[in-house]
């Protein structure tokens, strides 16, 4: 058991240089860096799966006497990972890798020139070879199961699909009947230097320290845990909008999940978020739940009347929040608004499911992506770039991912109404600036158990339900009535 | 051959992850960060270790078939360096390094209190594991050549003693007949702002610019290769003096070397300097040869009297080169001036020698100390804590390292001969703020050739000379002279 702790340390430990190397190439490495930092990365990756796969890892897990609680379950998720990493031949991953990379290269070209048929032969690569590792789990009832299961372990594509559907059907009627709102107050130019000031003023009132935490500028803001007492998040700033402060919160989200996870579950496998899906509830719980929220703007409007007077000045907190929540479909998914944004999450999630089953067929894919995106948004899509050729995903060869996202907000609707129930007064507390209830329930019932539980299990563990999205839908129309009462 | 290049490639990139975890811990990390960042490092230290010792490595080094003079350097390195790994058990390593551990934490305090006896005990310690870390390579002439070898392969304790002795000799004579000079016009106060900004100017006109190179703060300035576009500095400003510029021209130089390395040599065992002593003769060459020259502050001044008015309007750059060059004995080596300073590098060496020996005692050392000290630089010390307990290198363990920092500037001085030799007017170039010559020069004839040639070897190629403290000294004692003349 000692043997089997120590190198699993060993791999959890080349995952987190793994993650700084990610984290330095995109916040300090001088761009001529890039070449070498690629083989850097490669070696410490190809490292932590040699080091994974071994033989021997597989007899110490076999023969493994779990002393404790928490040893049973080091040895149950590692075996899992494990016999999923044995499925996979290391020709097939370097396959998906070098063809990822190709289809990269033509996605960037593709969507510049908005020209699909460019893309179309790489994607069929991508699309054969994810069938083909689907193919190595023939136990799945579903070949999309297996794709999935890399980003939800256990998640099934039926249930998936059942909790999606009803998601849809629920925001397209949502959407059909928002209120349009003026959302002004919202809409640049914010100046960079106070911008900063106030992100800085809400993630220190949300937890935030410089002995625990680092903030800094990336062009694509992420999350890096480098350690549990090392956490980075990222953000960028731009002065049309306040995405500065809504991306702080979001990749705080992410941080606090990390920074919560019980210390004893470092430089294990079950350091880390359960999921995708949770990894993504607990960053849009505090990207929406808590940065859209009534409580949250009645605290945070002097601090934004300070650091950007010349938009702040003589506005209400009402104004701001309704500004927000307000519902705008768009074409891009990026810049969607809270409510819309789950449609184009579903979309991609449906096309992607049809394009793995091979119900759909790569040619057919511009068509059906505009064709949904007017059902649910009731927009024309005027050119594939700002259609089909918009993400990267499916060029990278990842398919199973992007439902995650919409989970996400699922979870966190099933998790806040739990938190709501347990804390009835958080808007009174947000509005006075205390946000550390809210934190150390999410620590208390989500964080600490980092993978120690399946993500469905955990949901059951928290919420003591299954996947719903009634809470999500019913968060989202509360807000939405409230916006049209205050505007009537 | 392509299956040992590849390993070794891999024990490359493991020894540039382990740079950027010590340069991120010392530039970036979040305090509470130290103790996860701890295990990282010793398991990539450990890994790099492990795969660089493993079995198979002898097996492709015995049976190479280098296709080059590329590959015959490679594995020519490669199996000293393996032969010299295979001589040490692990136990004896792991000892090493906790020893060292414990005698620095003793250090600490010891320096605090000024109370050698406290430390004693645990130097006997290091002093013991270095003589039985010694006794691993039985065929050495000196139980001194070992430790030495280290850091300086290939160089002998008696041939090192004899050139170190002769400088010894000149320097004595050198400070004692020095001009006392009046260097006012390098002590601050210097605004941190200002000194910046001098800083920035002078990096760049050398050749630092933000697509291969970052500068950035740390308490204790170091300069860190990620890989050879990808070049790390740190620096350090203390208002009441100009250390940040002087250090500064210090890192560059350590770093200019990794980068002119021929990019044939990336992740090979001969990416890098060829020594420690090679490597402080390039950041020496340009922190004194240049950075204290004529041209230089002809150049420099106007910059600095732009970046720091308060200090450098109405003064000329005779006064300030003078001050640049003062000489002043003094008790702490880390601000020694120039000439002094290689007096107590030899001190240090001829004490630590003498400690391998067996000749002088631990508790013997301090009255060691004082003595030589009051012999070389004429100097009383009052305590311990000015005294043998200002460094933490033996407290580490670390025997063999501190005459590479004599031995840097004796190979600066020879170096520095022959490239003016081939560019009489190096002076003027500088003056007009062109420091490429240079910089190409010390490509040419140092840099590219990264660890292919033993130092000494590397010395004759570009020197066609042994070791030899002659041009050194001749050049101090030219500069001695002119100030002598420009203050008479």
């Amino acid at each position: 058991m000692d043997e089997l702790l120590e190198r699993l340390a060993e791999i959890a430990d080349l995952e987190r240089v793994s993650m700084l190397l990610a984290w330095d190439q995109e916040v300090f490495m001088p761009p001529a860096g890039a070449q070498a930092r690629g083989e850097l990365r490669a070696t410490v990756g190809r490292l932590a799966h040699e080091r994974f796969t071994d033989e021997r890892i597989g007899e110490l897990l076999q023969s493994a006497s779990p002393r404790d609680e928490l040893e049973v379950d080091v040895v149950r998720v590692a075996q899992r990972d494990f016999d999923k990493s044995r499925r996979v031949s290391g020709e097939l991953v370097a396959e998906m890798a070098r063809a990822g990379v190709a289809a990269r290269e033509a996605w960037l070209q593709a969507r510049e020139n908005s020209d699909f048929a460019h893309l179309a032969p790489y994607l069929e690569r991508n699309i054969e070879l994810r069938r083909r590792y689907s193919a190595c789990f023939p136990e799945a009832e579903h070949p999309y199961d297996p794709l999935l299961d890399d980003f939800e372990p256990g998640l099934t594509t039926s249930s998936l699909r059942e909790a999606l559907d009803r998601l849809r059907d629920g925001l397209v009627t949502l959407v059909a009947s928002a209120p349009r709102v003026d959302d002004a107050v919202l809409r640049g130019p914010f100046p960079e230097a106070g911008q900063r000031a106030l992100v800085d003023t809400v993630l220190r009132a949300i937890g935030v320290d410089d002995r625990q935490w680092r903030v800094d500028d990336a062009p694509h803001p992420f999350q890096a845990t480098i350690a549990a007492q090392d956490v980075r998040l990222t953000t960028r700033y731009s002065e049309a909008d306040l995405d500065s402060l809504y991306g702080s919160l979001h990749e705080l989200g992410h941080g606090l999940y990390e920074h919560q996870v019980d210390p004893a579950l470092e430089r294990t496998p079950l350091a880390g978020g359960a999921s995708s899906a949770w990894h993504e509830s607990q960053s849009r719980l505090w990207e929406n739940m808590v940065g859209r929220s009534g409580g949250f703007w009645r605290w945070c409007l002097p601090h934004a009347q300070a650091a950007l007077p010349e938009r702040f000045a003589g506005v209400t907190w009402q104004e701001v929040q309704r500004a927000a929540n307000a519902v705008r479909p768009s074409l891009i998914r990026v810049s969607a608004d809270e409510v819309t944004y789950g449609l184009h999450i579903v979309l991609r999630f449906e096309l992607e499911v049809a394009l793995i089953e091979g119900d759909l067929a790569v040619a057919d894919l511009p068509v059906a992506w505009n064709e949904r995106t007017h059902a649910y948004l009731a927009l024309d899509v005027p050119d594939d770039a700002r259609g089909v050729l918009q993400d990267v995903h499916w060029a990278e060869g990842i398919f199973g991912y992007f439902p995650t996202y919409a989970l996400g907000n699922v979870i966190a609707g099933q998790v806040w109404a739990c938190v709501l129930a347990d804390l009835p007064d958080l808007d009174e507390r947000f509005a006075a600036g205390d946000f550390a209830a809210l934190r150390e329930w999410l620590g208390e019932h989500v964080h600490r158990f980092g993978r120690r539980y399946l993500p469905t299990d955990l949901l059951e563990r928290v919420t003591g339900e299954g996947l719903d999205p009634a809470p999500y839908l019913a968060y989202l129309e509360a807000k939405l009535d409230a916006s049209a009462q205050l505007m009537s």
